[in-house]
């Protein structure tokens, strides 16, 4: 595959090697290393012709100081990871481009900006993520399950944490809230006012806080709008063969249904093949809504109604959180709630016609 | 906006200040610190007896190796980032799981298993990325600039860089090839099949390889046809807004142009626009092709026909040229050649009608 071209070095000015050191440059300013650091570093008294002089020489010599080094003697890494604990048939593969990603993106730049860099730690194939290697001072979680063995590991490794998204059965995380129950809310609310009165509800096996609150919020729903509950559930690392296999059981069970609201963007695709699979159309016959509203939800046909979760905000707030417990005041806030969903409304759910095309 | 609820540290079992030291594990299990760290490190000679004592102490002290003292031994940071050079406006907002997150999601799993971190250094709003502050061992630059201020600091560090598209003016740094010729000639051979006969070029006036390469594609392809080269420049900081600018003062000038090949998909979407605006449709009156085929060109209407530059061998290809200039070998690759890009054909310059929707 690959072409091989001759090879030359090209660090040729600055081979780790020849690397100058601090004793170089207190050598060429006619300083003590002490003064050189104090000069560089804006710390101690050093005055303004001596703290030019050593800058001149250190730029002379090339000299960098060792950022490995300071970080040793302070105890920090200034680094966070962000992980992903979806499986890869849900967070990777096809979909890659999702929630994680688009999170990295604004929470990358949000980290840098506070002097941190972000480790981006994706979905393995191998399942088990990598993380010992990792020289990280904390960590964002994505959407951790009870018990998460990620969470655990870097729990051991007395490293602060914070999920997006809370994790179950373990309230010593902070948390960004993903307003689960609220979103859930919404989705119902939408179907009911599209006309839906027999509405079902498709989520995830896995022991995650956002089905938890989903599967409460849609119990309620039902209660409160006397609907009989019907919920599937479906194994995320089955993607969107699992999602479509759980929503031909539901619509073989109970045929009269006529919203249904998956969770798991996979899952909704999925649900939309199964259901016009059977003859069905969406949204005449049944309505379909998710969450996520990534690319599965918008590149759907039909185009699925989804939920704008204001990631941005969530990324950021996350970095913020994760940051004030990077700084190991006892005071750091336990939970931030960013701004709260919006609906984006799209044909699957409210069959407004696609925009006109030159065809 | 966030919710302070009571706070605790969630840190106890091991704070920083508490850490057991490699001495306090020799202390425990009755060897020397050194056969404790070859114990653990499965060097040197130590017998199985002395071995299973001292894993069993390091154990029960909690003892982990501190992974940035053996980096500062061995000099390596084990980690890289992965720097997108192009400005905010193309590579993030609206579009920010472009290009950059794709090739991020991959390498940073690629990277992973090679037991590098992969540090996302996304486009910044400042425009200059605070690159000084990251103790990486390398980089991956995207689509640099001739004179891309990041290369030049990453190399005045000594570190290795590696850049997915070569860098104009450039060649002491290795590259991936990403097939900009190729993947032009492509889409000019595209349009000119579908019925074009005189087609247009819009590309960013920045001076990148991606543009040099297309540019001199389309002048010989112009040249092949007999056809008048007719190019558009735009500013890439002006995103889509700047693609519709001049595409609008290209139709003024051309107005006979029946095809357009715009490389920025911002620059497409904008295009787009602006015909439309001119009361012409797209493809029936002209037909536009863009290169990356991100969200963008699947979610402009009509959607673009765009090329797949297969991402995921790109990024995969990238990080393994990096690796091989970790290791500093002198007959490291110079330039790697992943798999050649494939169209993408869709509405915008093929009049396919969309799928059957259930309205």
């Amino acid at each position: 595959m690959g072409t091989s071209i001759e090879s030359n070095s090209m660090q040729t000015p600055a081979s780790p090697k020849r690397r100058p050191t601090i004793a170089d440059v207190a050598r060429a300013a006619g300083v003590s290393p002490t003064t050189v650091s104090h000069a560089l570093n804006g710390k101690g008294y050093v005055d303004t012709h001596t703290r030019e002089r050593v800058k001149e020489a250190a730029r002379a010599l090339g000299y960098r100081p060792s950022i490995r080094a300071q970080r040793l003697r302070t105890g920090e890494a200034r680094s966070i990871a962000l992980i992903s604990s979806m499986p890869y048939e849900v967070a990777g593969g096809a979909s890659r481009l999702g929630f994680l990603m688009e999170v990295a993106a604004v929470a990358a730049g949000s980290a840098l900006t506070r002097g941190l860099a972000l480790v981006l730690v994706p979905p393995m194939m191998s399942g088990r993520l990598p993380l010992e290697q990792l020289d990280i001072d904390g960590a964002i979680v994505i959407e951790p399950t009870a018990g998460d063995p990620n969470v655990e590991h870097l729990q051991e490794r007395g490293l602060p944490v914070v999920c997006l998204g809370r994790q179950p059965g373990n309230d010593a995380v902070p948390y960004v809230d993903i307003h689960s129950s609220a979103t859930t809310e919404m989705l119902l609310r939408h179907l009911s006012d599209q006309g839906s009165r027999r509405i079902a509800l498709l989520i995830g096996a896995q022991e995650r806080n956002s089905y938890i609150e989903s599967r409460a919020s849609y119990e309620q729903f039902c209660a409160e709008h006397g609907m009989v509950p019907v919920i599937a559930v479906a194994d995320e690392s089955g993607g969107e063969t699992a999602g479509a296999a759980a929503c031909a059981a539901l619509l073989e069970a109970h045929p009269d249904i006529d919203g249904l609201c998956a969770l798991v963007d996979a899952f909704a695709v999925g649900a939309v093949q199964a259901i016009r699979s059977r003859g069905l159309r969406v949204p005449d016959d049944l309505r379909v809504v998710t969450r996520y509203d990534g690319i599965r939800a918008r590149s759907c046909q039909p185009p699925l109604t989804a939920v704008d979760l204001h990631l941005d905000d969530m990324a950021t707030q996350a970095v913020a959180l994760l940051f004030d417990h990077l700084g190991g005041s006892g005071d750091a806030r336990r939970s931030v709630a960013p701004a709260v969903p919006t609906l984006v409304v799209r044909e699957s759910s409210a069959g407004v016609a696609p925009p006109a095309t030159s065809i």
